[in-house]
């Protein structure tokens, strides 16, 4: 299938459509169902300790399967997380940004299924894994 | 079990070791291997159409179940998720503070398991639930 | 809303379309979006040590999250698992039924979640914990 | 990490201590973190229209990840999954044995995480994706 967004397509619907969180993400690299976000580390990502936040994993991984599916879909703001499983293996490496390797593993005419590595970069070891299942409203 | 820390103690907890996101959780209430605990509703959440964020659902669970370990085994800030599952069911109220009714299914020695049904302010049925695995590190 | 299969309709259900698995579960009690099963323990069932087998116990939560939403929507054969989340919390008793209490959290259109709790008969504590989607197909 | 048991060990392994299921499965690849496993299909693992069963699914990706720890840290019976999350994203193939690819994506002092993708043979597009947390209990 071809990517109909690619990445300065979908840096451009996240500052449109999602304002508040747009600048947390920056998107790196599309290709067909895979996708590569980067999460610039920054005060309100952090815990004490400095490593990143659960929530702010979780947002990452969220984002990047999303962007995964419009760039095959194009622009439906309304497709929803329905699922989401994650494992938190390592901690975090203290004041680096994130890089989130996406790939979708489905893509179907109602569910959408990607997975998810996620490191500090220059990292090794995965920091976490996460799965997500995207519902995809029917057209109208 | 005898609940350990109350709800003041827990919300003091809170302020002192997580103060960037302690405003965003009130503890209600607790008991034996369970709690309550309310986000309440700021922009900082929001989606576009005022509804609240995957993100902002996931730390709102996962700080309940961290919180009802902490309310039965003490203040030991090091217990670090390992594993979520979360299924977003329904759209959650707009404007609307969330509700987190939060039990604890497991609490061994090396993992306790926490389950939660979230709800947005006065609606009986819930927009997520979700379960989480935590890691308590040994003694030292 | 009402239950339209009761306990017979769902366990002669099982042993028409599922008849390699029938004897596997025994339906013990249907209500409004929710339903107990019985795993009454085999040989077949368990592992070194006289303990019900995970697989075993996966395929208790499953079918019994299936029964609940066709004792709902009737007999769809065709209503498939998408997704399921399930937390192993303590080694079951040996030699002792297992218990599924399993109630729908949603009932939707294309989606149905259901979330099920796991117990050896005449304890307590939970051996395990489920989660599940099913996947409702069109109607033709 | 160099593996310490390889294709026959852990083949010999199962048939020792798992006699009820070891001809489930076969043991295709070690290497390091990772391994292949097949299940043959066979009459037992099937469903109305020869699709193999969720259980089946469920207990290839168990067995595989936890075959692969057994790989690198030898023969410990005692390993027990504590989570597991799994995505059914396509129907297999009739009649056709199931390819299990599993990584561990993490072998820590106490938790083990593994994911799996599923194949029929011969298959491009998965029919399940898994993921697993194994608690690895302290040697005595």
């Amino acid at each position: 299938m071809p990517v109909v967004m690619n990445e300065d397509d979908l840096q451009g619907f996240l500052a449109r459509e999602f304002p508040q969180t747009a600048d947390d993400f920056v998107i790196e690299e599309v290709a067909d169902m895979s996708i590569r976000v980067r999460l610039p580390v920054a005060e309100r990502h952090l815990r004490p300790g400095g490593t990143v936040s659960g929530p702010s994993i979780f947002a990452l991984a969220d984002v990047s399967v999303y962007l995964a599916l419009l760039a095959m879909i194009g622009p439906k703001a309304l497709a929803v997380t329905t699922n989401c499983s994650i494992d938190f293996m390592r901690k975090p490496a203290a004041q680096t940004d994130l890089i989130c390797i996406c790939r979708l593993l489905k893509l179907g005419r109602v569910l959408a299924v990607g997975e998810c590595l996620i490191f500090s970069e220059g990292t090794e070891a995965p920091v976490a894994r996460a799965s997500m299942t995207y519902s995809i409203p029917p057209e109208r």
